[in-house]
């Protein structure tokens, strides 16, 4: 990240009075744990804000302080600036721009982007996650209390996998140990956002774990969820959300793949991959008609699954 | 920690000459990083070491440095020191104390301790691990480098679970960003420890989760694998290490209870609950002729399991 963009987003930050804060579509940890906080700590500057997701957050952030104020439709048009955080694509936002009055886009992100954005730009691709720049630009504008804490670290916990990612640097855990003793509860933190699942969804986890298969030749780890499945345990197509990172770590896995089949003759797929693996599991969502980078895709087809008992 | 208790356990780590260092049987992360990490820092200051574990170690910690000189079976009886780590009870060495000659019996170790045993006691239960408690003592006694690093991070990774159980301590997050930066791969230990699981160990360990049930009123959430399963499976009782942890995360657990069928008409049992939950696991091992503290324990009765299909 270079010193020149920060202090332009830092100034830019001072300068302004009333906030869009937006992010992706489908949000996660690191999405709204940014946006929260950012929205705490300009709040605390006495500027007007307003934070907007695209989709209703999961249940397992609703703990998240401040989390009720985030809308999905904007009434108000017009801001001083708009911040974008966490999205490599601006369409991820579902946010009709050319509708809105605004004097500055700024850009806040850790992915590599293909389709640079925004009229200031700080992005950090070496930065474990959204959450661990915003945490930068704050501690440079407020004091950093317990709620803004809770909301950085976790959007860091969650977007290192709890620290086993390879984002996780030196650094991060710095930072992690600072917004501790700032008053954020690790362990709470967990335990909300990555445990405390339901009885059912830890069951379509491991009907979706038992049932995995191995193409050894191409290196492909997959598994499979029927709708008849997710309506035997009683469970939700949101209670599978992490599932193909774990299939994704079997030994011999280049890329991982989960196949969940949805209402109305659709097959939604899930691809990962990890680093130095050589796939680049993008490239396969694409030539499906789906997207994603290279170690994280998706695509929808139609059809319907079928699971064979035993087949596994 | 008391200072003069370390200060005391520095001085005998100056004096001594020869040292065996022991620690508990069914060795884990924490007992063998901790055990590597002092035995390296021994030999850095000439001292001469031998590593003494009951069981072999593990597969997922054979990568650690310095493991390969792990032994079961003393030659020597004779030693200037004996150090044990990580162990709250003398017994779990499975080591004859008696049959051997040694001037000071150090005891080093995070748990809270029933029958404290040792000439020299450093026994820290605020610490996360004692690989945390390690860190301290080597940084005081030599320069820290890259395989001692690896050593102590694995053993404070693996003691907090990824850093979410409740011992994590803004402290250890430093320690281990100071473990990172003196060469230790927080990324490659996670692999290593945590991820690489075999397909049949992914799936034994989906079997076990898809079968979890739970009784409301007692709290208890559980699950059974058989000899059967494993047979079919082709996975081995190892496998399911850890997957009580994750039993025991499920919503509304009190306590999780783990019956895993052994060979020869056995069944062993493994219970865990964790802080503010008001149940004492221990006790109910105890009960059943088993043992263990408030939040781990375990027992083994006679019997055979039986698993209707279709009863989850």
């Amino acid at each position: 990240m270079r010193k020149t963009d920060f202090n332009l987003v830092i100034q830019a930050l001072k300068k302004f009075d009333t906030f869009l804060i937006a992010s992706h579509e489908n949000p996660d940890g690191d999405a709204i744990g940014a946006m929260l906080a950012c929205g705490l700590a300009l709040e605390k500057m006495r500027k007007r804000v307003t934070l907007f997701s695209p989709d209703p957050l999961p249940e397992n952030l609703r703990f998240l302080p401040g989390s009720a104020k985030i809308i999905s439709r904007l009434q108000e048009k017009k801001f001083d600036a708009i911040i974008v955080l966490d999205a490599s694509d601006i369409k991820r936002l579902r946010l009709n721009l050319s509708g809105l009055r605004y004097q500055a886009l700024i850009n806040i992100d850790h992915h590599p982007q293909k389709k640079p954005f925004g009229d200031l730009r700080l992005v950090a691709p070496n930065a474990s996650s959204a959450s661990e720049i915003a945490y930068l630009l704050i501690k440079n504008l407020v004091d950093l209390n317990a709620a803004m804490a809770t909301c950085l670290l976790t959007g860091i916990f969650t977007d290192t996998g709890s620290f086993q990612h390879a984002n996780t640097s030196p650094y991060t855990m710095e930072i992690a140990a600072h917004l501790m003793k700032t008053g954020a509860n690790l362990n709470k933190i967990a335990r909300a956002t990555y445990q405390n699942k339901s009885l059912s969804a830890l069951k379509v986890w491991g009907l979706a774990l038992a049932r995995v298969k191995q193409d050894r030749k191409k290196g492909v780890t997959l598994s499979a969820i029927t709708q008849k499945d997710l309506k035997e345990i009683g469970a939700k197509q949101e209670d599978l959300e992490g599932v193909v990172n774990v299939i994704n770590s079997a030994a011999g896995t280049k890329y991982a793949l989960l196949l969940l089949e949805q209402k109305g003759n659709k097959i939604r797929a899930s691809l990962r991959s990890e680093k130095g693996r050589g796939v680049d599991v993008g490239r396969i969502a694409e030539r499906y008609g789906g997207g994603g980078h290279a170690l994280a895709s998706g695509f929808t087809i139609k059809g319907r699954l079928a699971w064979k008992k035993g087949s596994g």
